[in-house]
């Protein structure tokens, strides 16, 4: 069942100053044909288009923080969301200041906002609970205003078993999708059928967290507890530790010790610093401390299952 | 003599929605390793790394208008010229609002200046008059305060004779230097050369015209009279000469006229709508009117040498 795939792709994953390999931080999540975007560095707009993502499809976005290598991309989406005709409700969700700066930019700029947009300053707690997924968000540590969030898809049932379904007289359609959506049938035979009966346990949904900028951080250790992917600043090798420390970034090694702490699935290493032409260190010091890591490179794609 | 070339990187050609074949404005104008830009949509700092053309290099912008393509690449240019440490000075111009919108993008994405940047909101007149050239400026038809810019290079002196050089007993070197320079000499054998007795007549310096986005404009015939290159507004072709009007834009066949009537030596079409995969036809329709016309693509390069 493709609808059960969970895409995360690597937009942008570079930070800092924009080059030419590593574009400014974004990264898209796609599912059921919506799309959430994490952060919209400059230039975020092209790098949809070359994922072949429609900006119409974007529900709902989160930046980090207002450093502008996070947040420079986001009046020019919203300006060519404005020329695509949208008329989809968009909500973004930033730091204190996130508001101001859209609102300003896009009034600056003589934008006239034809569908309705929601912006909301937040810093921590539950921000957005949908049908298909929660998000949440908690401080990050980067010296200003700044936030970890983490995407937390809703549970799905548990898998149906098709030979105990037989065995019980529940026969192939309508009846089998009610049991599925965890609604009591009674058989063609007069047999009463709970959905327990044919149901294994519910499988706990897909869960992403996104460090954002930030040093190593106890509390995303909490938030990120065996989430399936664990997105983190790994702006550095070990070899610049003085400036992560400085500047409130994480090294790659840093960045393994959280998601070994965390207990993740998988770790992507991002927010490159573009002095490094290569991530093969940045993976190397990382594998060595939590092996199941990657440095995905701008317009990778991660897909994400549920688990049986 | 290669200082005396001009060079028009044509950055982005593109108009309103950024796409993948044509970027958003930006023209840099290189000369004496030095730059300047004429607006910066998202994504300049990209296409100037792109052309090869360090922003370090960049002494004074000019924004045309403040709608996003044309200046939503503003804050993340100036952000990284503060990342690479620049301290040279840097003055931006455009209309009433480009300094509230530069300053307060810089303020909420907590960029602190470490270089002095001036900016100052223009409408009309001779805006910068530099030893090497001057910028003048005068009101765009847009519906929003909008600029069309002229940039003059300095005369230069006329062609050197040197058969009459050394005719009149003026050897190489030196002396023959002050004369070029417009000064008076006297030549070892004790006879006063003036600078008319051995140069042509003043070269006319290259003289460069931006239209920015615009309807036909009579005051921009008579600012870009005989210039060397008229960049124009060709957003339509005359297929879409209904749209042209209504939004405030030129199609190509205008463009030709305007540059027919300054007689200009060359006409560029710029501010390319997405909705033409190919400039084909503003070719055509411009060249039956004014032959000498190009449509560049991003990055394309024009270079202008003075006449004799």
């Amino acid at each position: 069942m493709t609808k059960k795939i969970v895409r995360v792709h690597f937009l942008g994953v570079g930070g800092g100053i924009p080059s030419l390999i590593r574009a400014p931080p974004s990264i898209a999540v796609s599912f059921h044909g919506r799309v959430l975007l994490f952060d919209c560095g400059e230039g975020t707009q092209l790098q949809l288009q070359r994922a072949g993502l429609s900006p119409q499809r974007i529900r709902e976005i989160f930046i980090s923080h207002l450093h502008g290598d996070h947040v420079l991309g986001l009046p020019g989406l919203i300006s060519t969301m404005i020329m695509l005709n949208r008329t989809k409700s968009l909500t973004i969700y930033g730091p204190p200041g996130t508001k101001e700066f859209t609102e300003i930019t896009l009034e600056s700029t003589h934008a006239h906002l034809d569908f309705p947009l929601e912006i909301i300053d937040v810093m921590k707690g539950e921000i957005s609970h949908q049908e298909l997924y929660a998000v949440n968000c908690l401080p990050a540590l980067h010296g200003v205003p700044a936030i970890s969030y983490v995407l937390k898809m809703a549970d799905i049932p548990g898998k149906f078993d098709t030979d105990k379904a037989e065995q019980l007289g529940v026969p192939s359609g309508p009846l089998r999708k009610r049991l599925y959506k965890g609604l009591q049938i009674e058989t063609p035979e007069g047999r009463i059928v709970k959905p327990l009966d044919v149901l294994g346990p519910p499988r706990i949904g897909i869960r992403i967290a996104f460090s954002g900028d930030t040093a190593p951080n106890q509390d995303l250790v909490k938030a990120a507890k065996k989430a399936s992917l664990l997105v983190h600043d790994a702006t550095f090798t070990m070899a610049h530790l003085e400036n992560a420390t400085k500047y409130q970034h994480s090294t790659a090694a840093q960045a393994a010790e959280i998601a070994k702490l965390a207990q993740v699935s998988h770790l992507a290493l991002v927010h490159i610093s573009p002095r490094y032409a290569s991530t093969q260190e940045h993976q190397q010091e990382a594998q060595a401390v939590f092996p199941h890591c990657s440095a995905p490179e701008d317009l990778e794609c991660i897909e994400l299952n549920f688990s049986e």
